[in-house]
């Protein structure tokens, strides 16, 4: 298969010096050179997520550490919170009925944001009740982002009532800063084929002491997904089962080249010009955006299909040139599309694609 | 880090075009490139493990998928039978019991194998109360290999009564022959990261109308690993969260080599062969074999060190020959040592490692 450029929300583009590095000769998971390889990688990641917590690096995608929040921080008798404003967030509050949670809905129409007086308004009432609050930080069907700091900010004064939050960070962490620790942030997550870049089948989180303190007294936390595992198999550099070695060697190399090559504020800037560029080529071409103002993703743009075009056929084409833009998700694929911009995306990419849109659709 | 060639029993060597194929660029997991990929592997899969049966491709290690087994396979009120012979098949019961199961323990002592009978006296008495039994047919922390054909044959007679069993079969599949639909098999898994050759972070398994039924009749089968999900999303050639691409590419490369190159009874034979070389060489240097007579595995030897030679020693000296070997596991990892035949590990690679050996260590 000739290889199309990816503008979708994830799996992203991935560049050739990672590609090289999964292609990794293959090495014990219990030697020291995979000690080694985990120790040079973890403290990286922490930088990158401005954190002294600790790391989670599961094999799994991050649905699978959406379903370990759930499991590990919510005791016998209480209640999750779920934040609901597309398919990923509405997905989560599904994983917890799954794992027989009791939820509490919190719900918006699809485009709108999370605001956190409305965290505020039922914690003011409910916090004792509540144990877990699930918050995706970035609705990849909508486009939406939510104002993490802010809301954390609020959850953080019923912290002594027990009330904690995971924030699922798909397609956010490492296409806007997230100062995991500075916040107060117990439990963050992602995926690592969003805006970290790399092929998709690991999963990342920050895990806070309060949010390990929790986890302990939560009885039944499963086995794969159990966050104390992870933490105990830390300290020796190692995780519970066979790691995805292969993608974890790539997050190494990612790292140092986001850290070192890039720089972190850099990256930050980049993206915020990315996803400027993107709305910008949209307002200007008659489109409208799908989310609220003021809730604008910074790593995909989801523009609203007003002019009724058809993005079949625009994808099509533009598979003739070698890209690919996303449709709509869910109950909104065909009333919307998406272009992700975030990753190893660059400025030079959008500016192809948007004239080659452009020209597809006659817009010049 | 300089490559030491891998006879450890897993992960396995892994051979270059192996390595390559992980090196894919990547494409969406919900694009006609990835369903044409899953669609190209599975009949493939399929015909290695002699089935038509569903299979699952699930982008955990093998562990997550012998927590899918638990999860999927009791109803209420049921129990689970667990075969105990070694770290991972006791392990196995620990799953069992981190989901709140009532666990039944058919424990022998490590090195001894599960004798078909042993599972006939309890179900005679016990079919009714058991829905799921645990049976580990390759033991890799004691080179046991269990007869899962026989035992198959003993738990078929106890279908009627509702008694299912899954076959965890790491480094067993590829090494030896499954045959799945002959046998009877209703669940059996691996990871690839072991016979089959490939870098970790992939686990495969074959699921039977009979379990898909099961999975019905249980509530609560959580969501990652919920694996009527899998069956769903296969009629699309998808999984229900992102998959690890590169590595069911890796997987896809895999099998046709497998299949068009080396021959499925070729490769049964040549794995019987290197079994073979590996117990002859320990036996004819004074050494014995760790594990019950006539439960030999053809995935790796583990050898008593009767001897009492340092292993550590050993294998700091074939690291500088670019090789390496492993310990014992667990509570005996210093009574014993194991040499890994399985994979991409060939007759030449064996002889060259059992030269180095007895080089190391005077032996001629």
């Amino acid at each position: 298969m000739s290889h199309k450029k990816l503008f979708i929300p994830g799996p992203t583009e991935v560049l050739p010096d990672i590609l090289e590095a999964m292609a990794m000769p293959m090495i014990g998971h219990r030697s020291k050179d995979y000690a080694a390889l985990q120790g040079e990688t973890t403290p990286k990641v922490q930088q990158c997520l401005y954190t002294k917590n600790q790391i989670i690096l599961s094999t799994s995608s991050s649905t699978g550490l959406m379903e370990a929040a759930v499991l590990n921080f919510v005791r016998p008798g209480k209640k999750v919170l779920a934040c609901m404003c597309g398919a990923f967030s509405d997905r989560w509050a599904g994983i917890a009925k799954a794992n027989n949670k009791e939820v509490i809905e919190l719900k918006v129409e699809w485009g709108k944001g999370i605001h956190p007086e409305m965290i505020d308004d039922i914690l003011k009432k409910q916090a004792g009740e509540i144990d877990l609050i699930l918050l995706v930080m970035n609705e990849t069907s909508t486009g939406v982002m939510n104002p993490a700091k802010e809301i954390q900010a609020v959850v953080n004064k019923y912290k002594d009532a027990g009330v904690l939050m995971a924030i699922d960070a798909v397609s956010a962490m490492m296409a806007v800063p997230i100062h995991t620790d500075d916040w107060g942030i117990d439990f963050v997550l992602a995926g690592v084929q969003k805006a970290w870049s790399l092929p998709p089948g690991l999963a990342v989180a920050a895990m806070s002491e309060r949010a390990i303190e929790r986890a302990k007294e939560v009885p039944h936390r499963g086995y794969y997904f159990d966050l104390l595992e992870y933490v105990k198999y830390n300290e020796k550099n190692q995780t519970p089962s066979t790691p995805v070695i292969s993608l974890i060697n790539a997050l190494n190399v990612m790292c140092t080249r986001i850290l070192d090559k890039e720089g972190l504020d850099n990256r930050w800037a980049r993206h915020a010009r990315q996803a400027d560029m993107v709305r910008n080529w949209a307002l200007s071409r008659g489109f409208e955006l799908f989310p609220e103002k003021g809730f604008y993703s910074q790593g995909l743009t989801c523009i609203k299909n007003n002019k009724e075009i058809n993005v079949a056929d625009l994808n099509s084409a533009l598979g003739k040139r070698g890209k690919t833009i996303s449709n709509g998700y869910g109950k909104i694929k065909d009333a919307t599309f998406r272009i992700s911009h975030m990753g190893d995306i660059y400025e030079k990419d959008l500016a192809e694609l948007l004239a080659d849109i452009d020209d597809i659709l006659g817009y010049k």
